[in-house]
């Protein structure tokens, strides 16, 4: 209604300049003397004038956007979990500083990934991948983006052999000092509750766990791993059998893949008779929240997610292309440290 | 590059129908048969041919995008906060049903307020605002958004005499259960712990526990009115005075306005020799998850954060205009019930 060239015409008047110098200054193109971008920005603020956004997107090819991907868990309530609600404030703080608005869209797992079409249809500049999985469709969706050179990254998922730009945490020497942590307690039978290998995470953790006891003379025990899916729910159930391997002396400590999942088996262990940190020592992963607020509080690995969703945001802003690979690694990953805390849950437990 | 009228062509050629058709039918512009519409579409699948979106836009007048304003406060990890987060994840799941993006935008206490820019400029379709404050200037922002007939709706703040759609929760009786409940428990020095009342949050619970206190013969001590500004911090600088006057036997009970600053000020009192639960009764507001960790447990009031967030997108999508007003009380406000949730921290009191 009030946009298009009659509008624009008050303005150039107003300003007293021609109508194609009002469209150049109001979509950023060309050079413009200063003195003159500053009296048509008062005159087209005067007359409450608004330019066409999408005329605008047409000039700049910008939409303004940051573009975040998420997996869509219907039942979990996504914003309420330490791990995503982190990145997403350090990504959701940096993108505002950085003149950006964020556009959050939530990917089923079933769903087809086409990430190039974002791109080409200009909802967003650049975009951040979370909870991704390693899996054939992924890696196509994204060497795509790599090939025409958009940019994006991956946060906390590492895809090896694969030139994406990725953030992530140092998860082997998380857990490689979780693993000596419970070791250094006395700990000999240490099971290891991990997440789905699909998750670089989980790859990197067992990773950590194994060079741990190898470098103290502990051979792993197939018998004392378990597998669970990140949730609370799946550390519940693998309790029940956990508790019994701890009755029968079979396990003495328990280093869970995230503190969902430890918080999770404390309960569970709680029901069947385990008093978690006195009968066997525990430690998680993540540092969440919660894990201060339990009873023992828990031992867990601080990572730095807040850090890490601000670390994408800074290495996509402003960049043209995808950054340079490392001519070393081949790879190009930055990886932030993590730092272990000791808590009550591993440091209260003595040994028989 | 790959846009454009040659692209089109090859899907009209591929199809076997019109240039015309093909864009009438990617814009979802005019009545066109379902067995055309989707010989177009597997066509342009087949050629993965993706309309440039902009022409879309331009055709439809969507962006596909559901706007969220939210405040930006640095410090805060804003998605971690329990009432953020779940109202983003009931706005997230709900928008995703409905095949919308969200499209989160920080907003600064000290940014202009121009919401309608958001819809002229075509960068939402429907917008939802988080944390707004009661001032002249919000005001007049929502109200030009009102006339200008563009759907938006607010969460859990309530502005007295606007006829803006409003989702909110019956704080008024929830404060007053909070408030009863401490009653209940033997306590009739109960101090109130509110948040600032540019809030209309602060000031239905100031209603609720004044309406206790009054249906219980008990008017209100001024002396033990507190204001904090709903953070942690703000309980925690709370508790040096409220712990004098517990020792001193002025205040027996405390009903803080929501959980983080019950928590703030749980950890306070005990550094100045206070035992929340033993040596006076203890209550928070909004049912977080930490209430539940901590020891003693908070007794609380549960607020259906996550259905608000919900029942907002619902208000919403779907709607051309905002709803119509109620014409009884003017105001196109919905109430959502809470719950008090009593715990150890209020129900291990006993009164001297």
């Amino acid at each position: 209604m009030e946009e298009g060239p009659i509008r624009r015409k008050e303005v150039a008047k107003l300003a007293g300049v021609s109508e194609a110098t009002v469209s150049r200054v109001l979509n950023g193109v060309g050079p413009i003397r200063e003195e003159t971008r500053k009296r048509v920005l008062e005159a087209a603020e005067q007359l409450n004038y608004v330019p066409s956004a999408l005329a605008q997107q047409f000039a700049r090819k910008k939409s303004g956007n940051l573009g975040v991907i998420i997996p869509f868990v219907p039942k979990v309530h996504l914003f309420s979990t330490y791990y995503f609600s982190e990145i997403l404030s350090g990504i959701g703080v940096t993108a505002k500083k950085e003149g950006y608005d964020m556009l959050l869209m939530f990917l089923s797992p079933e769903e087809k990934r086409n990430y190039s079409r974002l791109f080409r249809m200009q909802k967003v500049d650049a975009c951040i991948m979370l909870g991704t999985q390693d899996g054939e469709e992924e890696r196509q969706a994204l060497r795509e983006l790599l090939q025409e050179e958009h940019p994006f990254c991956l946060v906390n998922q590492r895809f090896e052999g694969e030139a994406f730009p990725t953030i992530e945490a140092d998860h082997v020497s998380g857990s490689y000092a979780a693993t000596a942590h419970l070791i250094g307690q006395g700990c000999d039978r240490i099971a290891f509750l991990n997440g789905p290998l699909t998750y670089s995470n989980s790859a990197d953790r067992y990773d950590g766990y194994r060079r741990a006891l190898a470098d103290n003379g502990i051979s792993v025990n197939q018998d004392i791993l378990f597998t669970g899916n990140y949730s609370r729910k799946s550390g519940y159930i693998a309790a029940p059998e956990i508790a019994g391997a701890i009755k029968d002396q079979r396990i003495d400590a328990v280093f869970a893949a995230n503190d969902r999942m430890a918080l999770g088996l404390l309960q569970g262990l709680r029901e069947h008779g385990i008093e978690p940190g006195r009968d066997a020592a525990l430690i998680g992963y993540d540092d969440s929240e919660e894990a201060r607020y339990t009873d023992p509080q828990l031992s867990s690995v601080s990572v730095p997610f807040y850090e890490m969703g601000a670390a994408a945001v800074s290495k996509l802003i402003g960049q043209e292309k995808p950054a340079i690979i490392d001519t070393e690694t081949g790879f190009n990953v930055e990886k932030l440290p993590v730092r272990l805390i000791p808590r009550a849950s591993s440091l209260r437990y003595k040994p028989n």
